[in-house]
């Protein structure tokens, strides 16, 4: 097992009807800004929930915070921030939202440049940061109890991370309720989006730390368990599902799992370019870049995919290189049976040329390597797109 | 799923060398209260390095404190807290000397007879409570990273309990090294502890709380695999076995796995008697006590027994009731392989009668029921240890 720290301050308020407790988690005599994104929130209900929770607060509201947040909608929030004299954030939404939100915590108190932030990647430490809270909205990418995120920016056509100890939602309200109102390719994203989170920090190489693996399967299962429940038909709703694949989702990436293992992201890494090239819905460009990546890495990674097998997909009958490669069809027909596609070429017709694209992208900027290798080259992450078409 | 909230902002440092990181954790200018228990860690080297960590800092020492931390000594040690001036705990031992610790960081600033903290189970809010760390020498409490204590009290005959959201430790080190020099009788004491304290937050009832459930499983055969290995003698020390040792105890009791979740926790009231009777070491009364429980109230756990039987023992053929019935006898096999004798009767001969006073003493206190359902009266909790001799 690698040396760890791990330290996660964020509340969870988790069940029906806890978005009530608002009133009770928001400082009485704060001046807040609620920040939220296209609008669902007025059509199921959670607009008026977290109105009424906070009847007697001083509120604003920012809507219209767009997928992937992008930099020019929140340096005007920022100036919105000062113009009121914000002192408090409140993230209604999901991974968006919420992501924005951090990277306005962030900047509110931060003296320079907004864009720095992210250009220099200036972590926030503990203390500093414009405190907030979020009512998370579509379980996904776990940032409603982590300290990253990830801004957008057309102008300059970048998208960058930061974070840092000093990001962590003061609390997060989980009530699974929400989910009831998730359009199913949204719910298919965010599985798939959970599922390669974990993925990413499990499909290494083995590190000894056997309950660390044990909870990246636990997560796997369960949301494997959980995701037909899930995406069947909400005359049908199950709230008990809604409930587990939200808790799997925060789960998966709140930095526990990663504690102990080394951790890859090479798949993340190459997705964002599809997105980039194609607008692919990033969970759907996890699912065609893994089977390449797992495939093109199989010797350091076999391990791990024969354990994977044998513990996720109960495959115990034949060699370690057999299971390893049986885990991987498995887990593309995990994703299409979410109705997620696992193949460039089913996405767009114009993929001819894209191992090239993404090299050259890559090779642009100060490259060091990708995976739990630091090894990955821009050439290689060719070969793994051209594998992917 | 049942609602839960969950906030830990415990901060873990876990690994080889990590001791020596006390330097940047306890503030500079602190005057820092060392507490410990009977001196082993003089022995094993843990003495030397929080010291050698700690060489710039003012820094006072307390040693003695004993196993179930007696009130006595630590009311000694909170006039010398005064008398110093100390403003930072530090607690370098097992759960006795942690949860030692916690009652005088509560007691430090609490205006009135501290018995009552105690008496009243007055909790400790959030910023309330002297600030502590801890340096952690024996996996199996969860102390390190949990907000509860118990104190005994040899005057009145009482040992109780009480904590609060101000008590959660600033950081713990967990160093798996400390392992090596455990005695093997506390190890298995410690890996019993632990799989016991998982047992009493998932042998209940089914919830749907998937995740969950998954998670105290993987606690428990992760303790279940490691076990052989931390047992072996300490000339074949096990770095990952030990760390994985360390890290379940601590996950084990951290309250992650009770979230969402029903708790039982009458195997811990039933053994607390048998320690207070005959002074049979806390792990080793929930072993004597866990069969009996389990078999006398079959009926309400037998659902997550059977689970219990299949996921955690591979034990797919029979009937719920036959399967339950075979999980309940595996897990005494297990306890059995760390040399944990599971019967009242392998401890003393002196045991006729055992049943009526835990009745007794159970009538004595204000009694609303135990276990799951809270039903649990003390003519039963007779009939149960009467199961266990």
């Amino acid at each position: 097992m690698l040396n760890f720290e791990y330290k996660n301050p964020t509340k969870i308020i988790f069940g029906k009807g806890q978005i009530a407790k608002l009133a009770q988690e928001v400082p009485a005599d704060a001046r807040v800004l609620m920040i939220y994104g296209g609008g669902s929130i007025k059509n199921n209900g959670v607009y008026d929930q977290v109105k009424n929770a906070l009847a007697s607060h001083k509120i604003y509201e920012l809507g219209g915070v767009p997928a992937n947040p992008e930099y020019d909608v929140l340096k005007r929030a920022l100036d919105f921030i000062v113009e009121k004299d914000i002192d408090f954030l409140l993230a209604v939404g999901g991974g968006s939202v919420i992501d924005g939100t951090k990277f306005l915590s962030a900047a509110a108190g931060y003296d320079g440049d907004p864009w720095d932030i992210l250009k220099k990647r200036v972590r926030t430490e503990e203390g500093e940061g414009m405190p907030f809270g979020t009512v998370l909205t579509l379980p996904a990418t776990g940032s409603e109890m982590n300290s990253g995120y990830v801004i957008s920016r057309k102008e300059t056509g970048e998208k960058l991370s930061s974070g840092g100890p000093g990001l962590f939602p003061r609390f997060s309200i989980l009530d699974p309720e929400v989910v009831r109102s998730i359009p199913p390719r949204q719910i298919a994203n965010g599985i798939a989006d959970a599922y390669m989170h974990v993925l990413e920090q499990y499909l290494t190489y083995p590190t000894g730390a056997d309950l660390q693996d044990r909870f990246a399967e636990s997560i796997l299962l369960s949301l494997q368990q959980t995701a037909p429940k899930v995406m069947a038909d909400e005359t049908d709703f199950d709230y008990d599902a809604a409930a587990n694949f939200m808790w799997c989702a925060t789960m998966a990436l709140n930095g526990l799992i990663a504690k102990g293992v080394p951790t890859d992201w090479a798949t993340h890494s190459m997705g964002h370019e599809l997105t980039a090239l194609f607008g692919i819905d990033h969970a759907r460009t996890l699912a065609i870049v893994a089977p390449s990546h797992y495939r093109y890495n199989f010797e350091t990674k076999k391990a791990k995919l024969a354990q994977y097998a044998e513990r996720v997909w109960s495959i115990h009958d034949g060699s370690i290189d057999e299971k390893a490669e049986t885990a991987i069809s498995k887990m593309e027909e995990f994703f299409r049976s979410l109705g997620i596609q696992t193949k460039l070429s089913e996405y767009t017709e114009d993929f001819a040329g894209t191992g090239e694209k993404v090299e050259a992208a890559f090779s642009s900027r100060g490259w060091d390597g990708l995976g739990e290798h630091r090894k990955l080259t821009p050439a290689e992450a060719r070969i793994i797109i051209e594998m992917s078409y």
